[in-house]
């Protein structure tokens, strides 16, 4: 057994070929339901057409008289005519029925009210008679039946997937009942011996299945109904019977991981016991081992080798085990499905230009989807790269879209336009900010209090002095920075004359925080400074080359005449304080460098080394800008500040500090 | 009693004070949820933050022996260096955790397995011992524990939506319970003495109850949970009554219709009796009447005058009755102050700019919000305005977005600019053929089909010669026209020479279709042809100037000698074929010029006078354009030719036929 290779479209081709077959490549059925709110988000499987009119009588649109126009013929104010009151003119409120007689309304301050002998009278709405100065056209202040809806017209289209206001039309066009399409049954089967089920306890080599969870999530978003079956482990007739069974009873099959061509893989020789293999292996990444099958049955449930003679046949999808990719298998097999069984158009996500702001390499041979962070700055859409693994989840929850190299692309180097699929809407890039440089865990927090006021944070921890350029390149909308400049003992300052010059920006403090050694708990190596990382028996883990720390620290080992070749693990580089604090908890090292604030979330000890200001730099354009104002206001605010003065080695008494501001 | 006239942001403000006053302005509240597919939607109460790392342990990112990295020194390929299997290496899978000791992987096609006696073993993974040809770094091939999730980061942020890749994320990061806000209970109270429930008969005067349904649809869509009371009659206690209840049990009551200052208009005296009117009259169209209030009561549900003294203080929106008004209402009122209560960003529609296709005055003291249909043209947006009565349901059914003529604004000419808030994304308006012209029923059914192939058609009726107009200024993709040349006898042609001289583009003949009058039922009038309009007891219903059914009305009345003036009813237009037949139908005429077709839908007798073709014409520009493809494919569909020719009185032998191609 091996994986195939073949691409996405052909591959959907095969799918769309079998189904037809089989009689299910359209609508699965409708039903009847009766109007109210569950309709919400259904899809029309017939379309609607008015019963009634709207409105469905000739309505008075003013408070007034109805009369027939003809009676008013001759009316000028120098001519006033008299009609009879109910004989010629009758009171309407505004929405009345018109009497069958009338055909127009005459607004109630156009109207002189006359008792039987002539003269002004009281009772407004019950005259003996009125008195008008100008004649009426017919149809006047009349909304005529139909205006709104003409009874037989189309009011919705089938496919229509139903909104408030649709459910509003339907009523106002004389139904109570809809045909909506009948909700596609998923069934979603996890297999495999290491998985065990949410909330239980873990040990290493156990892995949480949630993929189950996020597939039904997909498949109720898209407008299907899931069943999560429970776990099967990695046995060839317990997941054949499963299968089975779950064909039986269900219109698509979801089989969640073993989908790949190893030995303890046993969804594609179960799809070829139960049916027909139509594709194994897809060139697409992430989520190439996928299995598209059709499985095919008896009455009794007793597999058949063929459509032709199955009395059930139901369409199997192998989902790839990693999180991404099955995430992706959704979207790109599921969803298809769906709509065409629903009798909706395909989910179709706008696809925008961005500007890459690293190079991306991609094999040739497939279509590459890399999963992007978006911002606008300036004119231009950037698209920043995410971790590519496809087991890192956190990448496609930070994702707001896919970039898309497809087969036969090799990749494309930074500045380059790549073609991307939104998940957010643009409306949401338009409030991104795009933050770049060091990271600090205040900035976390902004994020979090930016969120409520409708700006999001796309935060690039690339270090320090990478910000720097990528602000030069008009890469971000701010960067953070604390690079200490050893000659003057002062931050940043120096660094932006060399590689921002002449752009106008200003330098905000933000925080002063406590840098030093961050180590095992209970120091069991007994590190006491810098000059132990020496030492033979002491791992250390390093910062990458351009972060503040990383500057810091050799500034230091250099006063201290420490050469990097005498510390073991100095080539080991994490890219956040975070990332240092957990490879000592992992144990890949003994110690790191970063600030005092990891402690609070991860159990380390820490020697404080030296104090120092991170700040905020921000060009001008930027800084004046709508979309920032909200962080700008943040900086002041204090609950803010409080919660991170709370944080272990933080001090805000500088925030909001303008620095220097160079125009 | 008075409406008053609140700028928007005003009434806003009035209602945050008084919800600040009450403590209301925040979250309502949370609850702890089990982590499954019923949390998809809601809306996070507080921060997820990790409980474990992901992976949780050090992972084999390849099949093959992890060994430690200090054993593996000096190995090259001249060099070759041997490991004991179990001691210094131990066979793993992906995703096995790593020994204890371990802290690399050799992948299996970089290892030769060796028996005891040094020669090649058979058994792969579990030899004597392996030979390697390479050193390996530390955390070669290892997915470290916390590359995706460290434990103790954030992982989601509170205020976040919950989607389906966020359920797997937080499963991902140890957490089986969320906390999420709670829902906002929202009763929605219609009053009316004149409401119907829908289902029920419907006499002249009645109106049909949706507002409810709409709202209720609205509250739901946008987080929150709603109750639909049942309808109450216009009468003072039991409003009340109604009103103060509903208030006791909910955060937030609408009460739908009567919030004008009318005679028979309750809500607002309710509001005044329970609590405090805070508004009443907000100056945006359509939705001017609304009101905004608060209901303070005590324990019992007796109403107290303020909110110091009430334990229960509820908000209560008067919803205006017409439908378009009571949907704007929730947009513009209900929506944020659920978005505070679920402690998440308001929803905020892209705003994009589009050109107007016809002029729009508007009430400079208002906020005015005009339904528009968009599509793409060319480089431009074009925002048709829709029918802008309150009533008219239809027109915010049909609405891609809502063209805003801000305070101080009168409306603007066609051609100009406005900035119109979407209800659609931008991928659909980019998939929207904009059609324009002669109105015709295979236009409707063509719509149909293409919807489930991801076009959606917008369709100005304006007749046929204001659709050449429109596409001589590239305001649509195409037109439809059935405009009759008296000289030549010929179609459209002499009109595209003169209204669209030197512009490449096609015709193409869509339907033959037959042309005659319609009339009431059983044509008590006893009309015969033409000559019968000029009879003194006949009224006509016209189609406006410019409509090729208008052009030919009025080709023949001159052959026979007929003037307009002898014609009563002459000069009242409608702009479709249905319109006039609900006309007839409604009583307000006797006959019509109209298709055949007419008569399918509404029950109306027919003399047919004289077959004529109806053309699409199409620059050619859009022609050969991906968006109307299926368009042109759909004119050789066979189920879309037999649905055509079914209509009464149309044919279909020329359809797709190229009448002329002007380059």
């Amino acid at each position: 057994m091996y994986l195939e290779d073949i691409p996405y479209p052909d591959a959907l081709d095969r799918f769309e070929n079998a189904l037809r077959k089989a009689g299910l490549w359209g609508l699965l059925g409708s039903e009847s339901i009766p109007l109210g709110i569950n309709l919400l988000g259904r899809i029309l499987a017939e379309p609607v057409w008015a019963k009634i009119s709207s409105p469905h009588y000739h309505a008075a649109a003013m408070d007034g008289f109805a009369v027939r126009a003809v009676d008013t013929e001759g009316a000028l104010s120098t001519q006033p005519l008299s009609l009879k009151v109910v004989d010629q003119a009758v009171y309407v409120d505004t929405g009345d029925p018109l009497p069958e007689t009338a055909d127009a309304v005459i607004p109630i301050e156009n109207v002189e009210p006359l008792d039987e002998s002539g003269k002004s009278a009281d009772q407004i709405r019950a005259p003996h008679s009125i008195r008008i100065r100008a004649a009426v056209n017919p149809w006047m202040h009349v909304r005529p039946m139909g205006e709104d809806i003409v009874a037989s017209q189309l009011v919705l289209p089938a496919g229509q997937k139903l909104r408030p206001i649709d459910l509003g039309v339907i009523a106002a066009s004389g139904s109570s009942q809809v045909v909506a399409a009948r909700l596609p049954k998923v069934a979603i089967l996890p297999t495999g011996s290491e998985l065990i089920p949410v909330g239980s306890p873990i040990a290493a080599g156990e892995i949480i299945e949630f993929n189950r969870l996020v597939l039904a999530s997909q498949v109720q978003e898209w407008g299907g109904e899931a069943t999560q079956l429970p776990i099967i482990e990695d046995d060839f007739d317990r997941i054949y019977d499963a299968v089975r069974q779950a064909a039986l009873e269900h219109d698509l099959v979801l089989i969640s991981a073993g989908s790949s061509a190893g030995s303890e893989d046993y969804s594609a020789p179960v799809v070829e016991a139960l049916g027909e293999m139509l594709v194994h292996g897809v060139a697409v990444r992430p989520g190439h081992p996928v299995i598209l099958g059709m499985i095919h049955l008896d009455q009794q449930g007793n597999p058949l080798g063929s459509v032709e003679v199955a009395s059930k046949s139901t369409p199997i999808i192998g989902v790839p085990g990693y999180p991404v990719s099955a995430a992706l298998t959704g979207e790109l097999f599921v969803e298809p499905l769906l709509s065409r069984w629903l009798g909706r158009p395909a989910l179709n996500p706008r696809q925008i230009k961005a500007t890459l702001t690293r190079k991306i390499t991609s094999p040739a041979g497939d279509d590459d989807y890399v999963r992007v962070a978006l911002g606008r700055v300036g004119k231009r859409v950037l698209a920043a790269p995410l971790a590519r693994g496809a087991g890192v989840i956190t990448s496609l929850v930070r994702a707001d879209g896919l970039a898309i190299f497809p087969r036969g692309s090799q990749g494309k180097p930074a500045g380059d336009e790549v073609d991307v699929r939104l998940y957010r809407s643009e409306a949401e890039i338009d409030n991104t900010i795009f933050a770049t440089g060091s990271h600090d865990i205040s900035i976390d927090i902004m994020a979090q209090f930016l969120y409520k006021q409708g700006r999001r944070m796309a935060v690039a921890n690339v270090g320090s002095l990478a910000g720097l350029v990528a602000l030069s390149k008009g890469e971000a909308h701010l960067a953070g920075s604390h690079l200490l400049d050893p000659e003057s003992g002062e931050y940043n300052l120096a660094y932006i004359e060399e590689y921002l010059p002449g752009v106008p920006l200003q330098v905000i403090a933000l925080v002063g925080r406590s840098q030093g050694l961050l180590i095992r708990k209970d120091n069991p190596k007994g590190i006491q400074s810098l000059v132990d990382l020496s030492r033979e028996e002491v791992t250390f883990v390093n910062r990458q080359r351009g972060s503040g720390t990383r500057v810091l620290l050799d500034y230091q080992l250099g006063l201290l005449g420490i050469s990097p070749g005498q510390i073991r693990g100095y080539q080991n580089q994490e890219y956040t304080h975070l990332a240092v604090g957990a490879a000592i908890v992992s144990g890949r090292a003994d110690c790191g460098i970063g600030i005092a604030a990891v402690t609070q979330s991860l159990d380390l000890d820490f020697i404080p080394l030296f104090e120092e200001r991170y700040d905020l730099i921000i060009p001008q354009e930027y800084r004046r800008s709508r979309l920032l104002q909200p962080l700008i206001d943040l900086l002041d605010n204090k609950e803010f500040k409080e919660m991170v003065a709370g944080l272990p080695g933080y001090e805000v008494a500088q925030m909001g500090t303008l620095i220097a501001e160079l125009n």
